[in-house]
């Protein structure tokens, strides 16, 4: 790893979280993050289209940006396309889906999750299948509403709380219906990590102190980052990154105005100026 | 208008409020749904790529579908793009902004008007400029909570109320800081009809029963086609439009599936078979 960028991908701005998590995990590396506004929404798209979009943007930041790893921070890209990525480039790949459910594997000790996504995640069923092939069993549910009240900024707010007891009252009943006992609660879209103060408060309302454990997959997804890094090189996960140049680059395919507005919450620092980048139609 | 067959364009399925309130406008005419499913949602993307879009799919609905009276039943493309479309076919074209700035003129004896919308309507002024036009003040507001919250189905549901009222409150408060006095509301999105009983439920909460009118912008719509349809014709609304053929026939450019589950709660009835088409990339 010469250059020790790595190359973040999100259809959106969503994986800023993802980004967030791996600066924490990687304090020396330098990243560069590549949102495909201009395309998004990935999840009403076909899988074929899914996969060339997601293939051209990994090559982006590994041809044209140097990436040497590669973390698709994509729910919609990791469930769909990530044969499809792997294929594309010649550098290593992990995308969410994977991590978030060894991290669910890791936490329960019932063997019964609970996955929150969008509504194109849970319909690909792929954290259903990744907790199924560590034994686990799960109930997905899908929670339309949450990215809206995220991206509106009401994040410790009265009907965003609401809208998460409701939701996860429906997913509780329907794992207890199926003769479940859930004790881990897997975090399946990059928005949601801004709602975890949410999430807790209500779990703990609805299952008590010892009830329910949240798995954030960004933060899983930026732990197993830093482990491959740190056994590819045979160094600490980011010794080995030298901190020349800016610590982060944005790019973005699309108008930058919402992504520079919105994107600082989600990283929770200033992203910085957002480059405009034009992968084609 | 010998075929007599009106033509309904939306980059989604929402304009079916329009088509329903035509439906109810012109009881003997036909109508073709287009909406462009595959590449909603149009607010994201530029003047120019929606201007190809919407040209594109009225090309389709007058040259493929015969239709000789088209409605842009999409907010977006009737701000962004109502000059392309007209250039691009040679029948007669109605946005829903004029209609709906028409019929808050018509009803507001203040001269104060609140439009809300989605941001990339309120984004582009185009309610704003159309009520100054006419002799009105207005404040506009984006509302992006409510296309998410009727599209999970909440219609009639407490969150929805709440959201309702506290976008409602702050519009008010808005427009009394800057001076005015609304008596009128126009509902600047065709998702929001649906939540036309929670409208007026807080309106009345919030004003008291002389307090703020209600204009559905999908009504005020179909009404003005109804009287430019008899215009042209000589004949009273519908009554020149032959009910051979199915009466409505829908397509979409994507995935139909999302179409038909909630198509007819906008339409009020089955959409019928929703038939793919392809208009390019």
């Amino acid at each position: 790893m010469s250059s020790g960028v790595i190359g973040v991908f999100d259809s959106g701005f969503g994986g800023l979280t993802v980004l967030k998590a791996l600066m924490a995990q990687l304090p020396e590396a330098r990243f560069v993050f590549l949102g495909d506004t201009a395309r998004l929404p990935y999840g009403s798209k076909s899988q074929r289209t899914i996969a060339r979009y997601a293939a051209e943007s990994a090559q982006f930041l590994v041809e044209q940006q140097g990436a040497e790893f590669l973390v698709i921070a994509c729910n919609t890209a990791s469930a769909l396309a990530l044969d499809a990525i792997k294929e594309s480039v010649t550098v290593p790949v992990l995308g969410v889906i994977e991590p978030g459910a060894a991290g669910a594997a890791k936490s329960s000790t019932s063997r019964d999750v609970m996955v929150i996504a969008t509504e194109a995640t849970v319909a690909s069923h792929a954290y259903a299948a990744a907790c199924r092939a560590r034994g686990l069993r799960g109930v997905e549910k899908a929670c339309p509403l949450l990215v809206p009240l995220v991206e509106e900024g009401w994040i410790d707010h009265p009907v965003t709380e609401e809208v998460v007891r409701i939701y996860l009252k429906e997913l509780l009943q329907e794992a207890r219906q199926s003769g479940q006992n859930p004790d881990t609660l897997v975090l399946g879209c990059t928005h949601y990590p801004l709602l975890r103060v949410v999430f807790d408060r209500v779990l703990l309302q609805l299952t008590g102190p010892s009830g329910v454990q949240v798995i954030d997959s960004a933060e899983a997804t930026a732990a197993m980052a830093a482990e491959q890094i740190g056994a590819r090189t045979g160094h600490a996960p980011g010794s080995h990154l030298p901190g020349a140049g800016p610590r982060i680059q944005c790019f973005a395919t699309d108008s930058v105005e919402k992504f520079e507005r919105l994107g600082s919450r989600f990283l929770g620092l200033p992203v910085g100026r957002v480059q405009l980048v034009d992968l084609g139609g």
